[in-house]
């Protein structure tokens, strides 16, 4: 038998299965209501249109969409983008645009540029999970900013950065989601936009503005992006993963040309292209104006969504100091914070055997944190499921430690 | 203006674009006959059949083939590729088997998992452009052995291994394409192979091999592959871009589960998942056993071109002392050699003059060298633009230095 270990990296070593994925193994099990995983609900995909599109490209294009394709993009979807993202009030052209593959890619190549290790790397607490281990990856060390209903603290972060300052240390970059933010389902006010933005220029800093579900308002004003409101040190990172399918892989990273071209000479070494056949099609979808139209669908029915589970959770959860949960404007996600001592890690394995899953909130802390909260999915689960599924989570809540199980029938 | 090169990381800095891909783009100019690139022939790609397959999947699992799938693949195509293997010996189950997306991808994990800032990597010289480019990117230190028509020449790799032994250093890994290399198009003998599985033992080593173009064989008998030889210390990498498209971005790594669960760990952070949709289509298409039949018609297609070119060298290269090139067997390349005082470099500016492009050598050596050759791609072009590339180019030549006019017309 030989021994493995010694050939790997230092960050390999380091590496462990994501918890996120592990945990949607376990709960992808028969009879389980899963509020873990952040999949987009599959009776809402245009299977029919994917269908006609892909017929269409490979009757009109077939040899040049089954061909490598420039490490850019296709030219006609990254045109199609810039439109969508100009309308937005991005200036951007599509020289400012690069598809990748999902936008985890995005993710990957953001650490590669950026990143040496030992570097630090702004987030705020909690942040996106596979941000969190892109970066790992490349060695970053993560300082977690606290955030409040008007997302990161903004003053905190500055004091963050001058405590670095006095020690001769500099972030390589701030990551934020601004909007419905993955976990916690905030979305940052324009005050707190403006404080990032300022303080981005005061130290010289590049913001990486990652950005899945800024389509997916469900209510409210939409407040500028930060790319939109600074086109020189922001870095957007975009998915169709949910505001269409996730299955084609395919994303986009917007923003000042010189990173993009940085960012295309590392994903050359990474895969050389993202999917061309995928492209095309996507191209053809956006093209025919049917994109807009399959959003206004998403957000009708995630809207339904979150009312139904905020109605669920306020009808089932236990009545216990400290418990509360986000009322997210948008997005996929919503976020629970049990009392203090409550631990959701280990309520987990009870929340399994009464077969309801959640992701444990530790796996968005980068810097330790986070044992009392937990993430929940409203987009993939039926109302019939989020209604059994919240109940049994009440159940477990209420029996775990200090709950009682009368709590269960509070209404 | 921002200055960003301050916020880039150590090894971005040092990236340099693609010298493949960039002049992938100058030679993709109307006019130009490109024997540069590796595409495989477009008019090959079984255009009906992936438009009927993608047919099918969208009607029988549309709403699985759009959502997000396993990080290690579709099984039931793990469990086709496993089942080609076993057929050409290799002891594996679909548990040793990642698919990921372009077989770029595998080179980019297996850097991930392998390779810290300064370790050692055993090339042969010439070796994969696209190879240097991942490894590099992880900070790589790489050795080149010289190859001769058996393939890299294991007594000198056992020689520099012991070398750097003296040193208290240990390669990493040692990256071979042993059938139809890229880009010499040379194939290890049975012997060598041999002698490289031994030398592996000695050392306590692992071996990657790349084999991309293994079931392209136009003629002669098929080597037992490395990682059919021994299946303990051999990581292969595979695509389905030279056997049926690259327009998919989909291969799949082989070997020991353990260091194939790493890989699937280090997938995680860089797309989570390849194209459900792609795989879903693929496997139809494998299961149907229609890749088969495609093999059977590239192989055909390929085996004519290359035996042409080889015949139109002979016929318009001029007859200078150590101008020669390789006649491989199989795969997509062969190898020029020009006279040690000719400088393929400062000729490919006269040949693109001449509407005439190939890659120049340097960029197939880790460590230097290769000025006086360069890579020929005889998949891509038809037999007409072969006999008028291969004219052009032999004028180029002719026309170099030392070369006189007079010999392009040798017969």
């Amino acid at each position: 038998m030989i021994n493995y270990e010694p050939f790997f990296s230092h960050n390999a070593k380091a590496m462990k299965r994501s918890e996120i994925r592990e945990l949607l193994k376990l709960t992808a099990k028969p009879g389980i209501i899963s509020f873990a995983g952040g999949l987009p609900a599959p009776d809402l995909f245009p299977v029919e249109e994917i269908k006609e599109m892909s017929r269409i490209v490979m009757e009109r294009e077939g040899k040049t969409a089954l061909q490598y394709g420039p490490t850019e993009g296709d030219t006609r979807l990254r045109e199609e983008l810039a439109k969508m993202m100009q309308k937005d009030g991005v200036n951007v052209t599509s020289n400012n645009l690069l598809i990748v593959t999902s936008s985890q890619q995005g993710l990957d190549l953001t650490g590669k540029i950026f990143i040496d290790p030992g570097d630090v790397v702004m987030t705020s607490r909690p942040t996106y999970v596979g941000a969190i281990q892109a970066f790992n990856t490349y060695g970053a060390r993560m300082i977690g900013i606290e955030q409040d209903d008007e997302g990161t603290q903004t003053a905190l972060l500055e004091a963050e950065i001058d405590k670095l300052g006095a020690k001769g240390l500099k972030p390589k970059f701030i990551y934020e989601i601004p909007d419905f933010q993955n976990p916690s389902g905030i979305t940052m006010t324009l005050k707190r936009r403006k404080e990032l933005l300022r303080i981005a220029d005061k130290y010289d800093l590049v913001i990486v503005e990652d950005s899945p579900y800024r389509q997916l308002r469900f209510e409210g004003k939409t407040e500028p992006s930060l790319l939109g409101m600074n086109s020189e040190r922001v870095l957007g990172l975009y998915t169709f993963s949910k505001i269409l399918l996730p299955g084609f892989r395919l994303g986009w990273m917007a923003g000042p040309n010189e990173l993009i071209q940085k960012a295309v000479t590392a994903k050359q070494s990474v895969d050389l292209c993202s999917p061309p056949f995928n492209q095309a099609i996507l191209f053809e979808y956006l093209n025919r104006g049917l994109l807009h139209k399959q959003i206004d669908i998403i957000i009708k029915a995630y809207r339904e969504k979150r009312d139904f589970m905020l109605a669920m959770l306020a009808k089932y959860m236990p009545k216990l100091p400290g418990l509360k949960w986000t009322q997210p404007q948008g997005g996929l996600f919503l976020w629970v914070t049990l009392p203090e001592d409550m631990d959701a890690g280990e309520m987990f394995h009870s929340a399994i055997e009464k077969q309801v899953a959640y992701v444990v909130g530790t796996a968005f802390y980068p810097d330790g944190g986070g044992r009392n909260s937990f993430r929940m999915n409203f987009s993939y689960s039926s109302h019939a499921e989020i209604e059994e599924g919240v109940k049994r989570l009440g159940q477990v809540v209420a029996g775990w430690k200090g709950g009682s199980e009368n709590a269960i029938m509070t209404p």
